[in-house]
């Protein structure tokens, strides 16, 4: 099974930057938003936030920018997860416009599952969130990956 | 001399998510601004576009998180140049909050200088240009590292 399509939209106007393309943050946006669709998928949405007082936190976001995206582009995110622990998922976003067969970006998060008390602090996961999160896991590792992954930035020759 | 303050802005009530906090996404956002700051700064504005064609490019976006923000903060950020060639900038970003003596993210971003004409082409920086890169760089090269710089991301151990 290949990466999990979790989410998909449409550009806003105010998304573009005077570039007359899609503003490198806007991408983090819509990242930020597929992360909370693999929340969901995972079980760890709206109802169970307000019930636990457990929520994820992004430690860590990593970003490749492959090619320009444009108002008039939908755009689709496909998940994969890359690892996790008793309280981290690392996960991967491919991000592409709709009829086009290259992927525009690829992304990587740290996220990392925290109880918001009178402090914050880590918490690991309950066995029904860790089982879906090792099936989702489990279902990404034979697919290609189709970019950069997350590696040190430096200048490199070209 | 240490990084350079290149940007300072309020948060937005619009950029505080279900955590109560700045959403990832949006310390994207002022990261972005700040790096339109850096263009500024070194020549590029809006006029420089406007007469040459060329601008900045993000390639690579890396961030680390590592204090929540929010709403009530004011975020400044201070930039640093790690490394610079014919047509690309190697740029750090920290981010903290007025008040507060912790680094609330640290950021790394690759530039790349392009031509938008009929195609999309990259082009080298002009000799004012390369000249004010690089007194940035030189500026930032004895200021100490205030966060983890860019890396692999992977599961550590904690």
């Amino acid at each position: 099974m290949p990466a999990t399509p979790i989410y998909r939209t449409a550009i806003l106007p105010a998304w573009i930057d005077y570039n007359g393309h899609l503003r490198d943050a806007y991408y983090a946006l819509i990242l930020s938003y597929a992360s909370d669709a693999l929340m969901d998928l995972v079980g760890m949405d709206a109802a169970y936030r307000a019930a636990t007082g457990n929520t994820l936190y992004t430690v860590e976001m990593h970003i490749h920018y492959l090619h320009e995206i444009h108002h008039s582009d939908i755009v689709m995110v496909a998940a994969r997860v890359l690892g996790a622990d008793h309280k981290r998922i690392h996960t991967a976003f491919d991000l592409s416009c709709e009829g086009q067969a290259a992927v525009a970006a690829t992304a990587e998060f740290m996220l990392l599952h925290v109880h918001q008390g009178d402090t914050v602090s880590t918490t690991p996961f309950g066995p029904p969130i860790a089982a879906a999160i090792g099936a989702l896991a489990a279902a990404g590792t034979d697919a290609p990956w189709p970019g950069p992954g997350s590696r040190r930035m430096q200048l490199r020759g070209r």
